[in-house]
């Protein structure tokens, strides 16, 4: 029998996919199970989009550009100079969502062995993507004390190597919410040019920000267009995370005309999902407004919760819609588990994502949990309440 | 200013990508293009699946499973073996695309600096997919005088070292329309079995055969069960390109495993596409039956009518809509250029993709062009009246 490759291999497991077996078992005991733990909104998609595709009509569902349809990438380019990022059209590939961007991202700036540093906890699915591309992930730890705030720039220059290609953040962050000021986003434009690094941002979150703080984009840092690569995605703005629809995004030519080999490799992005992208850049602002209060609410509500709980700390999200919050137990992974295969208030439990499978260096976040605030307001009021009696039980033991 | 990776820089570029600023020239001077050149099917999309999109009624585009939606790969296990091929729910991952399967399929199966071989001509793309995963196509010579028939065994023998892990076929071939025998199946099958590698089927125009043979499938080969991986796709299947939908297929639960981490990382395939891939399952058996019968009839038009250019030699395609014709000139990259840069017959002219771009080998089918018939008959019959003219001029000069 043929070996698979150690690539394969290697693949990190999602950390919430290990709990979903036990997820099934509360469920199968007829447990309400609070899903606190993904990534998958709740708000409705913007009609405009939706409509676009019910009124389609085409006769043969051909490829697109492999860079996405031009119209769309005309009309997203304008949405981006409304926001005040400087992006033209010859700037944009569309992809098969975010993920696509990153993994072009990788492979266009990153050979096998080459070391990207991504500020610890980060998305895990960079784990995956990096192991994908044969990069080696070089964790700097941020810490819920200072609120995920962007570690100190020495410890970033401790960790870098002849092997050090890209710095890698999320803005506002998965799964800290952590938003990075002005300043800070200049220390890291300051870093990439020292070590002539790639400054690669991920900003699929950017449009949720609750606390009237500016998002700073990398694409808005003077003189480093040639370093600046951003990913995007349609997947939270518009709660359209199963079109599939995101877009890398940079100014250096080199990096543009390498990511669009790779995307002809892969034809085309899909286009049932670029119309409707298109058509949800019509989405009224009115919608946004509607979003960003209920989130607002949500994370307010969240947060008020949580600090009722006796030995939980937990660091206030600035934006995007998680929070890490630190737990009075020794191990998340078991406590999550033991929420749902033995636990239940009045036959409901709850189900967060442990959050060391979003750290990478071993034993750290041991403690701590990812929650997102993906639920109406009442169900997470039942949700942290659910928490702290299950808490109180836990360590009872 | 940093630097781009070697493997974004060794991408390679599709062969057809280099005519189109060309075909632009041939166009702004007013000139009709014959698309000799594409693999886009002018055949309508089968309404089915369209009026699935069409009255589709959901408020939130959610994430789909990692391994696609549970009702499609049910029903496409059972498409499947209504087809003769043993392919259970397990057996199967939704991915986007069959690009996204081959990739999936490479990282599954190998790592960088191991070797692929791959029976030459084959599809471009390989090249693309085998560069981004730091694969190293090593080609195994078919030829025109043969039909593109498999080559022999001793020569796939000589080229195995301790880094081959897979043997890589596309049946029916694109380029080639080349239809594997039985016999042909079973030697292949016994050379992965004896030496323990893989065997990676592109099987995406299954269905397009022409002349009553079967199509023997990779899943078909009794004893290989661990050693066979299919690669399927809907685009030509139901003329939806655009859909971007696939899937990866093996019976080896390794593989399996692997490729369901590549395919969490991703998150999901797009959503809408999934949603009317199934719906096309439905697509009445008239459907393919005129469709079939269109492209036989475009097979044997295009045949009949390029045997009778003097000099032009010509493998008669048993499947796929690709054919490979050696035409009477040195080298077809310049005929190709010059057909859109300098040519015209009554302002017509046309668009063929030369086939030296399907080689790994240097300098091997430089006198070659590959043609799809994805156009109608008359499109064809007049396409070659220019080809044939424009190679009496292109030979005088």
């Amino acid at each position: 029998m043929p070996k698979i490759s150690h690539k394969g291999q290697q693949m990190p497991e999602s950390p919430i996919r290990k709990l979903v077996p036990y997820a099934d078992i509360a469920k199968k005991k007829g447990h309400k199970v609070y899903h606190l733990n993904i990534g998958q909104p709740d708000i409705k998609t913007p009609e405009v989009a939706m409509n676009s595709i019910k009124n389609l009509d085409i006769k043969v569902l051909e490829y697109s550009h492999s860079a996405g349809f031009e119209s769309y990438r005309t009309k997203l380019s304008q949405y981006y100079k409304t926001h005040g990022l400087p992006v033209d059209v010859a700037d944009i590939i569309i992809t098969t969502g975010g993920s696509e961007a990153l993994l072009f991202a990788m492979g266009t700036t990153m050979d096998q062995g080459d070391e990207i540093i991504i500020p610890e906890p980060f998305y895990a699915n960079y784990n995956g993507f990096s192991t994908a591309s044969g990069v080696k992930v070089v964790p700097v730890i941020s810490t819920i004390d200072t609120g995920f705030a962007l570690p100190p720039i020495a410890d970033f220059e401790k960790l870098i190597t002849p092997k050090t290609k890209a710095i890698l953040i999320c803005n506002p962050g998965n799964p800290t919410g952590y938003l990075y000021s002005k300043d800070e986003m200049e220390q890291l434009a300051a870093l990439v040019k020292k070590h002539d690094l790639f400054l690669i941002a991920d900003e699929v979150y950017r449009e949720f920000t609750y606390d009237g703080d500016p998002h700073y984009s990398v694409m808005n840092l003077p003189g480093l267009e040639q370093h600046a690569i951003m990913i995007d995605s349609v997947s939270k703005r518009y709660s359209m995370c199963g079109a599939r629809i995101g877009c890398i995004v940079s100014k250096n030519k080199e990096v543009m005309a390498a990511a669009m080999k790779f995307a002809q490799a892969r034809l085309s992005p899909p286009t049932f999902a670029q119309i409707a992208s298109e058509a949800a850049l019509d989405t009224p602002q009115s919608y946004f407004n509607e979003v960003i209060s209920e989130y607002r609410d949500r994370r307010d509500t969240l947060i008020a919760e949580l600090q009722k709980i006796d030995g939980v700390k937990v660091a206030t999200p600035k934006g995007a819609f998680y929070c890490i919050a630190q737990l009075p137990i020794d191990n998340a992974d078991n406590f999550a588990q033991w929420l749902l295969e033995s636990y239940d208030l009045n036959q409901e439990t709850v189900m967060v994502a442990p959050a060391a499978g979003f750290y990478s260096t071993p034993n750290v976040g041991l403690n701590e949990v990812r929650i997102a605030y993906v639920l109406k307001k009442e169900d997470l009021i039942r949700s942290v309440q659910i928490l702290k009696a299950a808490l109180e039980t836990y360590n009872k033991k």
